[in-house]
């Protein structure tokens, strides 16, 4: 493995590095729960798309990437963690070139005690959210939303909106109207008995996968496919699904409330299945933690 | 004056800062050619537009990041400098939430030799532009073009596109299909008498207002709306502006060719206008170089 291990209070970035300067880098979130990283492998292979995708080559292969995060989670100790993986361009390897084929890309990672972006006392709730009327979400046409990226200034102007009109978060439509997604989550609408969540102008979260897969399991139809704001404003129930959280109910968006207001039945039962599934041995790599600590 | 100052190899940023890992930051860059700011103030006055615009508040006042830019390419001795003023959103406040308006937010600055964003050797053939076929600029309604941002991942995009092809740079068409602006410049078209340049979806930058200006005094009429590519294409002569380099001729556009392959007659009179600018006393402030150096 290559790299050297620091803590985050000394990790730092230089302000010429291209990752920073034209967000131009791509990362990925995994997570540790109860000890075990939950489908490593799968978080593992997103990124490596998103590198091809966005054609940032680093040095580090899959395998020593998988090293290096379950080396950095074990030295930490954190039995429950937050663990991005980012790769960035760098910075040009010729001064005064602007050549993104010719930049010092380099990879790095690092691990956070586990973040809700929703947070639980809201979840327990249900989630208010809130749909920007102006703002619409980065068309695929202009960044590729399933390489996952950080060009997040539509997402964080949809969020000051929701915050400001008292709202938890945010969920923001595209320039066709559909519902998309909000700052970090994938959204799913429920009605009868099919689960839906949009295909396009969406990351492929890898929470949004496990919940298609585990609907199967609960007898539950599922359909990827866009979704008007109308149609989705008629849903029985309404969830986000995001690595860092997981399932979190919605109770309102806008004027309207959801399932008396209440988190939903179906929602909770996806939500239960959802969490049993981190013991799955398929989908479970403990993490070795040091014995010195 | 507030902060600190070091040499870039140690000005450093922390890989948890928001303007790190959500593009959640704005910036401005300001020119010093041959030891003294160019309309610095206009700099600085857009600069604290895009902060109000994205909502990023910094402890700096103007005057402050007036003397800070100044002090810093003193200290450089940088006759000619490409100055960059940043704002990030920093860091929420209160660790494990995500609420962009309680974060600590800060301002920094650096310098380095000043940038030619088109080559000086590129600009001397005129430049070979780049149009790609699917790319398209990330649209006003998702990210504000006219507060300065790094959401460039449609420019890079585009770039790769243009290099591979073996052009120069690209620049970019709207969903609307009309040319907007490249990596880092806006765009121009002369047809008979009149200089072009798009309305929306671009950067309002200084260098494009000082050929706005500029044109009067050499009696071109100006237009500012938006250009179809199929009109750009019947340019008489096309040219980019950007603080980092100025004027650059554009001989070259896709598979047509302009001005006989050679940088046209009015660009190159605009070219010289500019650069008889730097010399205005009302553009002009210089900077007061350390003796003791």
């Amino acid at each position: 493995m290559s790299g050297e291990i620091m803590p985050i209070s000394e990790a730092k970035i230089s302000v010429l590095d291209w990752g920073f300067t034209r967000s131009d880098c791509t990362y990925d979130v995994a997570s540790v729960r109860n000890g075990a990283f939950f489908r490593l492998e799968d978080y593992l292979e997103r990124f490596q798309t998103s590198l091809a995708k966005v054609r940032i080559e680093v040095v580090q292969s899959k395998d020593e990437m998988r090293d290096i995060v379950h080396n950095i989670v074990a030295r930490s100790g954190l039995q429950d963690s937050y663990v991005a993986m980012v790769a960035s361009r760098g910075v040009p390897l010729i001064p005064g070139t602007r050549d993104p084929r010719q930049c010092g890309n380099h990879f790095f990672a690092w691990c956070i005690p586990y973040v809700h972006v929703i947070r639980p006392e809201v979840a327990a709730r249900g989630a208010h959210l809130y749909v920007p009327r102006e703002v619409r979400r980065i068309p695929p046409d202009s960044v590729d939303s399933t390489a996952k990226n950080y060009h997040w200034g539509d997402l964080t102007r949809g969020l000051f909106e929701a915050l400001d009109a008292g709202f938890d978060t945010a969920v923001l439509l595209d320039h066709q109207g559909n519902v998309t997604e909000g700052p970090g989550f994938n959204i799913f609408s429920l009605k009868g008995n099919i689960v839906r969540t949009p295909d396009t102008g969406v990351l492929e979260g890898i929470t949004r996968r496990t919940v298609l897969e585990l609907c199967t399991e609960l007898n539950l139809e599922t359909d990827v496919r866009p979704i008007a704001l109308s149609e989705f404003m008629e849903s029985d129930e309404i969830f986000t699904a995001t690595t860092g959280g997981g399932i979190a109910p919605v109770t309102r968006v806008n004027d309207r409330v959801f399932s008396n207001d209440a988190p939903g039945q179906v929602t909770n039962r996806i939500s239960e299945t959802y969490l049993s599934w981190f013991d799955r041995p398929e989908f479970r790599q403990p993490v070795n933690y040091l014995q010195d600590r």
